[in-house]
């Protein structure tokens, strides 16, 4: 059995707080600098590295993470979780996004059902689905082929698939892989969804509505404003829209849709991507091979997340590095920056994982907790962010610190020779200048140029841009976040923090408002 | 003359600090939160209002603030700006963006020319070569008209103009006023430019070339990337690009362009949307008198921002306020959040502005400050955000300062009632409600249900996402930003914070390295 218990009482972590602090500039300088590079470096799966030389850690300090991740457990509790024990105690209830990639333990039961066949059985109904819509077989009314899918929700049902999406857009149109172009509706401003119609053929668009309770106000409304224009279009809304919902919502057996697939409660919206809810709209894009391939490189992670040596678990070394900057260095915030114009929304995406997971102040008990939790996340990508916010992450009075990923390829392989480099080569120039920059910065009289270093860093670095490699780097990022929600003790699989908001603007549209609403209300026109 | 004094040298910084802090609940609770919705607003210009209720202020606070104005002499120090004083003293530069869209003060004349009269000739060229394009006078060599408009820039040649063409690119749709699609290569990563070119019809596609300097290694790679495609489309090149540049750089006089328009020294990338950079792309994507309309609202903004009351003067309060949460509160993150997917990359703009023009940490004397300055900055759209990252900013450990932005009216007015409301309605309803739930709380007895509350918010109001309002909401950040940077006595104005990273990555790109810098170089294929 685990034990489950606030970081402030494990003596590991008084013991790590106590350690000597590195300093980064002396340790990254010189030959030494070149033996931590070389040193401090874990593989992960589908060749990426995951390299922390750059980050505040020597021997001693590693040792006693050693020792923390053995007293928190964060093997044991990821092993319960895989197993199926109910780990998202709030909501009660398992946690299984793993499954869908793979098994990592023994068989999951729940509801009576073997949930690693059941997220199969998804998969390849949705598979079989795609291929049919991809070879023709299902049509439009006038039987003519699909060629643009719309994904229609929000938050977890959005960022995911959508920046996996542009991720490889380009990469599939190179590699004969694109099948339907895909756009994305969410937000409930109006514009949104007009916006996308507009730049669509209507007649030839098949939606995705996508909402595990099938009541998510934002999805249903953007729902309705996709059917009206279907109908002005004189076309049946009910073949050219499928769902992605659980099994027990109203969508679920529905008319409404050409066709079902199923999620369920052990999977939460911002860690669905590898559920039917990316798997619909990324089979039909690119088709099923590709988001297999997804799946089989996250799955490849996932091994390694459950490796019980800190020093060989990519996922709980950065996870732990990410929280004793976030308790021992009191650093509250944390930049993503991939150098690859592919991971534009990526970045997106985490914030949406990290923030909404480990953004908590109460323990999985419900107690107040007295430490910081859950980082500010953010990030654009490289080299786009050298000439935007790195001035303040260079010379600002506050340290930041970084988390790079690299790629040693280009998607396209579409090059140019200026000055003697490709621009390849300058993107990954680019990166490994800005690692040492920030750790070791550079003295100069004039205070204005001078760079004060110490700003510590990590890179994940690959071979390029692909469906596995993609599905390896989400599947880092998933298991850190949940790493680091078992160190704080709290419930990383819950989100209570939307409701209010909801609550109260329901009130607001029912005209029940007083005080300070009721003023913003008339201020808003509503 | 204004004196140039650190923040912690200002007795009535001192005396506001010394000021009892707002419980914002017990402020924004029942009718007193009603009242002060109504009182702490302040009037913008084209129909915005910047509504306070819901910061950490009361009369107490405000008086303290006006004094802390006062004797950091802001007003004075724009008017010293405004009049051409070289406010950017580490390059000793004038700080002219304003001068763009109007002038507020006397005459500036540097380097023995009126700079008002260069900025409206340089606009006026652009209008009238845009004319010419949109009229077929200027066309392709097959004589076609061209239909689409590349900007390669990167930085503030980027994100700035980028963000103003997403917010008007449907109004101007719905408005008769879209001449031209645009794109825009930014990023040193050969895939953006790639897919860029795979996007467009390159025999029919404009490209503006800007850079000041004329040497940014990134435009200039960009600009070989695009050049090749054009021959190799058997395409002339210099008969498919302008350029936007400084009248110094190789650029300005080159057979390479069609055209070439100027901007100056004076404008800083981050704040050149006003300026060439901004107007050739917008000019040319919507019509000159679009760009003309944005420039307006944005002189509107500014003669409020010359107001001397700090009650009155919606740019400084903003400032003031922001600076109260730095550096008395200590809150070290902003969250800019627009209510309005048009507005889907100004955080990103935003992000650039203010945390490229405020994260440093010595003064304009180059000595070390003792306090913080610019904070980080980042925001996604509402209602998107309150599906990803909102968790955090109600339930999580550390307090994030709020920006909302909210619009009566939707762009293109098509929409639809679900549920007895407009999805216009709901977008503004969700926005007063976060607004209240942020400052207000709620207790629940399960405190994984408890929302603490005592999150400060500020929105401004607007009536519609226009080339107008954009232009006054564009110049209200800026201004607000360079308040805050005569406040922290910083050069606002400069980035020597980008320069270490060039310089290590043409290290790498010459093979020049060792040490750690050798070791990345050789992890990353270089």
């Amino acid at each position: 059995m685990v034990a489950w218990k606030n970081l402030d009482t494990l003596t590991s972590f008084e013991d790590l707080a106590k350690t000597e602090r590195v300093n980064l500039i002396e340790a990254m300088t010189g030959e030494n600098g070149a033996e931590r590079v070389k040193k401090y470096s874990v593989p992960m799966a589908e060749g990426f590295v995951y390299n922390y030389a750059a980050k505040q850690v020597d021997e001693e300090v590693l040792t006693a993470m050693e020792k923390l991740a053995e007293e928190a457990q964060l093997a044991e509790k990821f092993e319960a979780l895989y197993n199926g024990e109910v780990v998202n105690t709030g909501e009660k209830r398992l946690v299984l996004h793993q499954l869908t990639r793979g098994q990592l333990g023994d068989p999951v039961v729940a509801d009576g059902v073997d949930k690693r066949k059941f997220y199969v059985e998804q998969q390849n109904r949705i598979a079989e689905f795609a291929n049919k819509v991809h070879a023709g077989e299902i049509v439009n009314a006038d039987g003519e082929k699909f060629t643009t899918v719309v994904q229609i929700g929000i938050g977890g049902s959005d960022l995911g698939p959508r920046a996996i999406y542009l991720a490889l857009e380009n990469w599939a149109k190179k590699n004969g892989a694109f099948k339907m172009e895909a756009k994305f509706i969410s937000n409930v401003d109006p514009d949104d969804a007009s916006a996308v119609l507009n730049s669509i053929d209507v007649a030839h668009s098949l939606f995705v509505l996508v909402s595990k309770s099938g009541t998510t106000l934002e999805t249903l409304t953007n729902e309705s404003f996709v059917k009206d224009a279907l109908k002005n279009a004189g076309l049946d809304a009910s073949k050219h829209m499928i769902a992605v919902t659980s099994e027990t919502s109203p969508l679920a057996k529905s008319d409404d849709y050409l066709a079902a697939f199923f999620m369920d409660d052990y999977i939460g919206g911002r860690y669905s991507s590898s559920s039917a809810v990316g798997g619909a709209v990324l089979s039909l894009a690119f088709g099923p091979e590709v988001f297999a391939q997804f799946l089989e490189g996250a799955a490849e992670e996932d091994k390694l997340s459950a490796k019980k040596n800190l020093r060989e678990n990519p996922e709980m070394l950065d996870a732990m590095i990410g929280v004793y900057e976030r308790n021992v260095l009191g650093y509250p915030c944390t930049a993503v920056l991939p150098y690859s114009q592919a991971l534009s929304r990526f970045p997106a995406h985490l914030q949406q994982l990290d923030m909404e997971s480990n953004g908590k102040c109460v323990n999985r008990f419900g107690e107040r907790v007295s430490y910081p939790t859950g980082p500010i996340i953010f990030g654009e990508p490289g080299t786009n962010g050298q000439h935007s916010f790195y001035q303040l992450l260079h010379q600002g009075t506050d340290i930041v610190p970084l988390q790079f990923v690299g790629f040693k390829n280009s998607q396209l392989k579409n090059d140019v020779v200026i000055q003697g480099s490709t621009s390849q080569q300058k993107l990954c120039a680019n990166v490994a200048a800005q690692i040492v920059a920030f750790a070791c910065g550079k003295s100069d009289e004039n205070r204005n140029k001078n760079f004060e270093g110490a700003r510590p860093s990590s890179i994940i670095i690959g071979d390029e841009v692909t469906p596995r490699t993609i599905g390896a780097l989400l599947a880092h990022f998933e298991n850190k976040i949940m790493f680091q929600g078992f160190l704080w003790n709290i419930n990383s699989f819950d989100q209570e923090g939307v409701q209010l908001g909801k609550v109260l603007a329901k009130r607001v549209l029912a005209h029940e408002t007083d005080g300070a609403l009721k003023e913003f209300s008339d201020l808003l026109n509503i």
